[in-house]
């Protein structure tokens, strides 16, 4: 019951990208730096980004990655879920018909407030706010720090 | 980020039997059907319940599972702890040198917020409590449940 190395390097490019000055196009080295993300997460967590809105990709000379502004204020729990699909802490919060105990396992009911309360705080960190941290930057400035 | 399979049926079979009288001792048979838990999981379940004190084998024609009076009040934290291992929900809350980005990185405190609003909930719900549901005995008489 862990993060994915992907997600986790996923919010740290959002983060990175919310700190710049708006229409600012970050090129891969810049996020993978800023992220101290290896380049075989780099990629997918750049698709997967792409895919769900939260980054724009930009080709050519004046090319790199760019936050939209429809997401300057996208929230931990957005970023996460882009990548690994929607959190679901057991199988049986998929759908009502993932689990057929779901109607008497007194279990079901703590699963899904475990979730609810750990999304809720994912739900409301925004990597506008998170961005304006005094630490927010620093990751460029000192180099890769991921053991 | 999903909780094992392991975990979910060892909480199955720890309410089970926290629905039981006093020394009752269950059969792995009861167990696995109570569980709707398959031959491969509960091995591991019982394996890792008994080394974690949680559950008392015994062995011989008499034998079988019981659950300790020091277990009774066991919470779903230490159940899935016992399987899983301590809960971490991001790389960086494993250890205070497991992420060096800690002293600076604005997600790190989001992280540890969100694995505490889940585990508090976990901690919170106690097998004694969960067995006194309506339905935390239907299992037995419906048969297997899982999809």
């Amino acid at each position: 019951m862990q993060l994915t190395r992907a997600a986790d390097y996923a919010v740290r490019v959002m983060i990175h990208m919310a700190g710049l000055p708006p229409d600012t196009r970050a090129s891969r080295n810049e996020l993978a730096e800023a992220a101290d993300c290896p380049d075989q997460f780099l990629s997918k967590v750049l698709q997967s980004l792409t895919r769900a809105g939260l980054v724009t990709s930009h080709r050519g000379n004046t090319g790199g990655f760019e936050l939209p502004l429809t997401a300057r204020r996208a929230s931990l729990l957005s970023i996460v879920e882009a990548v690994e699909g929607p959190i679901r802490l057991n199988v049986c919060l998929v759908s009502a018909a993932a689990c057929e105990r779901q109607t008497f396992c007194p279990a079901h009911a703590v699963w899904a407030e475990a979730q609810a309360a750990m999304a809720g705080v994912l739900r409301k960190a925004t990597i506008d706010v998170l961005a304006e941290q005094p630490g927010a930057t620093q990751a460029l400035t000192e180099g890769p720090k991921w053991n």
